[in-house]
């Protein structure tokens, strides 16, 4: 494998688009990576689109990267759909890495999607179920809400972790998402409110609990050696790890076993431990799950991660931010499109152009995706470590 | 890209099964290929699913690949759903070729799959139609049979060709299809009874149709180096090509322009011209389809397609035999299953285990698929060349 760079990202705001259709997203996204690269749509020669329920809830199952790419003046070139649950875009931008890095392709096009207004909450709640093991899990009322509160429970029962610990997750998270344009959420939120909030799966309310939303991501990936003609700044991709769960190694059920590993891959491909990452985007779906995190991504000890919210280090000026683009919780997750947008902000944030947010002196930034049965075999966990 | 073999395949039989689920099928198939390679489920380290309508009909969009990996005892490894219309088990098998390829990976396994007999007609309908454009093409009733009865049509104003030529697609292919023990339908059938069939898109009839089925289809991919660790004949991946569609090239309306390209662009990486070609297996979703293929693949001259089934030379015993297997109209056509039961044909004549359809002395096998909106941009056309 050759090494590979980014050369540009763009994303949509996340929010409730019912006007905007899949393409349109999509696109917009696209033209937003094309300016951002300085690139022409006729200098892209592979892609591919993630996205999980374009099928279910807007009718489109098949030739979705072609029909965004379309809309953008890009055609002919070889366009696959990826999926793998809500690390679908984080998978999209993964196989565009490896087709770069085969020598195959030059520049690759990575795109994540995703409209989840289209339909009524019943239909979008059982495209979400999708997601998990529908003949074994969903079947029998394990969806994903129930799936992270027992989560919850169990850190309680095994660490004394509290559920105003989660909550400073949806506190810390929504603060980072008021600074983000583009997040789906900009309100600051407190203990109390998310404690009134409705009931969603005991111990969780609904500010516990990542949005449902419309939007889309893209990133432009290239040869080294396509970056260097042009005059953008390259960012390396120092680290490209996917793994499937092992449920029976996750007997514990206090975090993901998936991360842990997929974590041990990408450092030892990228030669950096995680005391030397800068910044992290995480998949926090539910508050509760950006505590395992931290741990599972070696950002603190086992069991410490209601400490480690409490001591402010993953919040904006702290040792090691986490989400500073809002997370899924306030910036919002539509699902195909949050690996990507986690990519993009990454870009920013490791170029200095994050703003309001921007991390001090970025070098290194890590994403962490994970999709599927959450503590079964089929659990998708992919993390990127990007480098200025 | 280093070389990369195919070490084995495996195939259920095509046809409906409906007390079979999607992970059922898909299980027998890997476990055919793992015996065919001589390999342990421990060896393989990275593995593509393709299946268009699992989240549709089944209610399994996402996870596929993991959960039926995990039947075969193979957790925790990268596991990638990909998705291209009726293309999406070949661009499994072409996502495993470039994970092998680039070096990044030894062993894949690429897996096809698709259950059609869960649900109504109507919901099989809508599944198949979201392969096209739903938005600008489905949804004005331009469905898969309307759009292959035009071509048909046009082909016989432009080319003079005849309902009866298309006709003999059919009888050719029930013919292998008879020879072929995992394919649907066994019968043979003659230009009276598909005349009579009930029509379904003037002017083609009902057994001008590829038939509603389930099944599954997978191959190990290796580098040469693990092949020669084993005893398995290994049969090389000569070529690999993917396009999308370019509308405004096929104005004409004759033919398929993206099947034009990726066949030049194929034959260019084998190094060998289509005269070469001993089998090949084609994507005759409708008889009129494969008499365009010939062209398009170059097996005889633009508008020669009728003279060529005439001449025999496409049949068993003929100078090209197309769709040896019984092609989708007999074998029969799971959407995500069709691309690698492509390759498993090509493989067991490759290999001289094709029994009483074998080709005799078959050194070089292409496969082509292709899926989504037929005559737009989103048309993925694939095409593998495989060597003895």
């Amino acid at each position: 494998m050759r090494e590979v760079v980014v050369l540009g990202v763009g994303m949509t705001p996340f929010g409730k688009f019912r006007a905007r259709s899949l393409r349109e997203l999509g696109a917009d996204a696209c033209w937003d990576a094309l300016a951002d690269a300085g690139m022409k749509p006729s200098e892209v020669q592979v892609a591919y689109c993630g996205n999980l329920a374009g099928g279910l809830l807007s009718g489109q199952e098949a030739g979705l990267g072609q029909i965004i790419l379309r809309e953008v003046g890009i055609a002919g070139i070889p366009v696959t759909k990826v999926e793998n649950a809500c690390s679908s875009g984080s998978v999209a931008f993964r196989e565009a890495w490896i087709a770069v890095g085969s020598g195959l392709y030059d520049v690759a096009f990575a795109i994540g999607v995703e409209k989840l207004t289209e339909g009524t909450t019943a239909e979008v709640t059982t495209a979400l179920a999708s997601a998990g093991d529908m003949e074994m899990e969903a079947a029998l009322g394990l969806v994903f809400p129930g799936i992270y509160a027992m989560l919850a429970r169990r850190r309680m029962a095994v660490y004394g972790e509290s559920i105003e610990q989660c909550a400073r997750v949806a506190i810390k998270n929504h603060r980072h998402g008021a600074l983000n344009p583009r997040a789906q959420y900009r309100n600051e939120i407190t203990l109390e409110e998310i404690a009134a909030s409705p009931m969603i799966s005991d111990p969780l309310t609904l500010l516990h609990c990542c949005p449902i939303g419309d939007g889309a991501a893209a990133a432009i990936l290239c040869s080294t050696d396509v970056a260097r003609r042009g005059s953008r700044p390259a960012i390396r991709v120092a680290a490209s790890a996917l793994t499937s769960g092992l449920f029976r190694e996750d007997r514990e059920y206090v975090g993901f076993e998936s991360t842990q590993r997929a974590a041990a891959q990408a450092y030892e491909q990228a030669g950096v431990g995680p005391e030397e990452i800068d910044l992290a985007e995480v998949h926090d779906c539910f508050s509760v799950a950006e505590l395992c995190h931290y741990e599972d991504l070696g950002f603190c000890a086992p069991g410490e991660g209601g400490r480690l919210i409490d001591s402010g280090a993953t919040a904006l000026g702290g040792r090691i931010p986490v989400n500073p683009s809002g997370g899924l919780l306030a910036k919002g997750h539509p699902v195909g499109a949050t690996g990507l947008a986690q990519i993009a902000e990454v870009v920013w944030q490791l170029r200095g152009e994050a703003e309001g947010r921007q991390v001090a002196g970025a070098r290194l930034g890590l994403t962490h995706c994970q999709g599927g049965n959450v503590q079964g075999d089929a659990l998708a966990t992919t993390i990127h470590i990007l480098q200025r």
